[in-house]
C-alpha cells in the first residue's frame, strides 16, 4: 500500500510520524506529495496534517484522506479535496484527554482567580480574594463531540454545575443558558453556522464577570468584539488557544492584554504514538473495505 | 455559653465569623479579648484564627480551643495555650475540597507547561513545546493527613501516578522515592521533625527538572537552597502559597524569579459557613462532655 503523508508539519514532526507509522503498519510506503503525483495512479489512500490548499490535487486514484487532526475545517474548504471520497478525522483518546487537561486548567484558574494572582505577582501586590465553591460556577460547554464530551465529564467529576450545548439544540436553547452562565468553554467544530457564534450579542448575553475559554478555532470569535467586551469588564477574562491567523500577528492585542491568557495553538496535541495507531486502524479497514472509523459528514462540516 | 473568638482577622472577617456563628449556635455569647478577660471566670472556651501569641493569656477558666485554621504551629508555640487543655484544628471539607483545586492547578500547570507559555506571551513568543501524558509524571505528595490524602486522590484521578509519603515512614522511604519524582506536593504539618525539610539534600535528591508546589508552611523550606537549586535550572518551577513571612517582604526574590510563581497564602481559605458548622458541633461535643473531634497531639505539633 502506497500512501501520501503530508501536512503543516514542524520541523522533525514528518519523522516522528513515518517513525511511529511504520512502526504499527510496516506494509505501508509512504509518499510525500512529489513522490505520490510521480506515482498517482496507486495511490488510494492519503494520511494529511491540516495540509495547504492544492495538496491533494493531481491523485486521481485517491479514495480515502485521513486526517490526523482533529478539526477539518481547512481539509474540508480546500477545492482539490475530491468530492465523494470518505475522509476520517482523528479521534485519539490521548490527544482527548490533553485537551480536557486545559479546560480544567482553564476553569481552575478562572474559578479562583489564580490569572489574577499572577497578574498581583507581577506588580508585588499580596492580596487575597475570596473563594468561591466549584459548585457555585456554572460551565456552559459548546460543541459535545468526543472532545466536548470529554471536557464536561471531567469538569463535573471537579464539582462544577455543567450544560452542554451542540448546534443542534438550537439559539433559543443558547440565549436561555447564557445568562447562567459563568465559564463558556468552546470546543465546536468550525462550519459555517458556528463562525463568528461568540459575537456582541453572544457576550451580552452573559451575566457581568463572567469568562470565555476557546479551545475551538480562532473564527469562533469575534475578535473586535470580545476585546470591547474584556475593556468593558463585561467579560472578565479569556483564554484563548486559537485564534483567526496563526501565529497571532505580533501587532494583534491579544498579546499584551491584561484579561488575555493565551496558549499558541498547544491545548491538545496529537499524540503520535497513540494517533499512528488509529491510523493503522482506519487503513487497515480502508484495504480491507470494511467500514472506517471517525468519518466526516462533508455536508455538516466535521 | 460565653466563647472567646479572636485571632488574625481580616477586615470585616470577624463579623462573618460572628454571623455565621450565630446562625448555627444561636445560645452562645462570643466575646473579644478585652471582653472575654473581663468576664475571665465564665470563659470555657475559646475558638481562635491564627491568634497573636499571648492571646489566650488571663483566661485561667479556660477548658478548650478551637482553631478555625487547619494548621495550629503558631497556636501550639505560643506560651498562652493553657498546657493540658484539649485544642482541636480546623477539618473543614469544603478548604480541603479547595486545596485539592489548587493543588491540581498547580500540578496541570507544571505538567503542561501553562507558566512557560504565560513567560512566552509576555515575550511574545509564539513557540508550543512537546505534551506528556499525565501518566508519564510522578508526583510525590508530603504529609497525609485529611489534606494531603484528598490531594492524592484527585491527583491520582487525573492519571498522575502519585505516591504519598508521611514523616512516620522516615528519611530512607522519602531518599528512595525523591529520584522518582517529577513533582513535589508539600502539605506536612510544620513541626520541629518537618521545618526546614526541603533543603539543598532535598533537592539534590530530585531528577534534573522536577518542580515544588509548597501549600504547607513557608519554614518547611529552606529560602536560600530553593533559589540555588531553581537559578541553576536543578529545580524548574516552584509555586509557593506560604512563606517565612507573610506578607513576603517586597525585596524577597521570589517576588520576581520567573521560576517563582506565587500566592498569597490563599491556596484554600475556611469556608466560614461550612467551618461554623464544624465549630458549633464541637462546642456542642464541648458542653456535653462528649468526644471531640480533629482534637491535636501537642506532643507530635498536629
Amino acid at each position: 500500500m502506497k500512501v501520501l503523508l503530508c501536512g503543516d508539519f514542524e520541523p522533525g514532526e514528518r519523522e516522528q510520524w513515518l517513525e511511529a507509522l511504520a512502526a504499527v503498519l510496516p506494509q505501508a510506503r509512504w509518499l510525500d506529495l512529489d513522490d505520490a503525483r510521480a506515482d498517482a495512479a496507486a495511490v488510494h489512500a492519503a494520511v494529511v496534517a491540516n495540509p495547504l490548499p492544492g495538496s491533494l490535487a493531481g491523485l486521481p486514484s485517491l479514495r480515502f484522506v485521513q486526517s490526523v487532526w482533529a478539526g477539518v475545517d481547512r481539509l474540508l474548504a480546500d477545492p482539490t479535496l475530491p468530492a465523494g471520497i470518505p475522509v476520517a478525522r482523528m479521534v485519539d483518546p490521548l490527544m482527548t484527554a490533553a485537551m480536557a487537561e486545559t479546560a480544567l486548567w482553564a476553569v481552575l484558574s478562572l474559578h479562583r482567580g489564580y490569572f489574577v494572582y499572577a497578574d498581583r505577582q507581577r506588580h508585588g501586590l499580596w492580596q487575597a480574594h475570596a473563594q468561591q465553591r466549584a459548585g457555585e460556577v456554572p460551565v456552559l460547554v459548546l460543541g459535545l463531540g468526543a472532545m466536548g464530551s470529554a471536557v464536561a465529564s471531567r469538569l463535573s467529576a471537579q464539582g462544577y454545575p455543567v450544560r452542554g450545548w451542540r448546534r443542534a439544540d438550537g439559539d433559543l436553547a443558547l440565549r436561555r443558558a447564557l445568562p447562567h452562565t459563568r465559564i463558556v468553554v468552546n470546543l465546536l467544530p468550525l462550519t459555517p453556522a458556528t463562525r463568528g457564534l461568540l459575537d456582541a450579542n453572544f457576550f451580552a448575553a452573559l451575566p457581568t464577570g463572567a469568562s470565555i475559554v476557546n479551545l475551538g478555532r480562532g473564527a469562533h470569535i469575534v475578535d473586535a468584539d470580545l476585546l470591547a467586551a474584556l475593556d468593558r469588564g463585561h467579560v472578565r477574562h479569556a483564554v484563548l488557544d486559537v485564534f483567526h491567523v496563526e501565529p497571532l500577528p505580533a501587532v494583534h492585542p491579544y498579546w499584551t492584554h491584561r484579561a488575555v491568557t493565551m496558549l499558541p495553538h498547544a491545548a491538545a496535541m496529537t499524540d503520535v504514538q497513540s494517533a499512528a495507531a488509529v491510523v493503522a486502524d482506519n487503513l487497515r479497514r480502508f484495504e480491507r473495505s470494511e467500514a472506517l472509523l471517525n468519518l466526516v459528514d462533508r455536508a455538516r462540516g466535521y
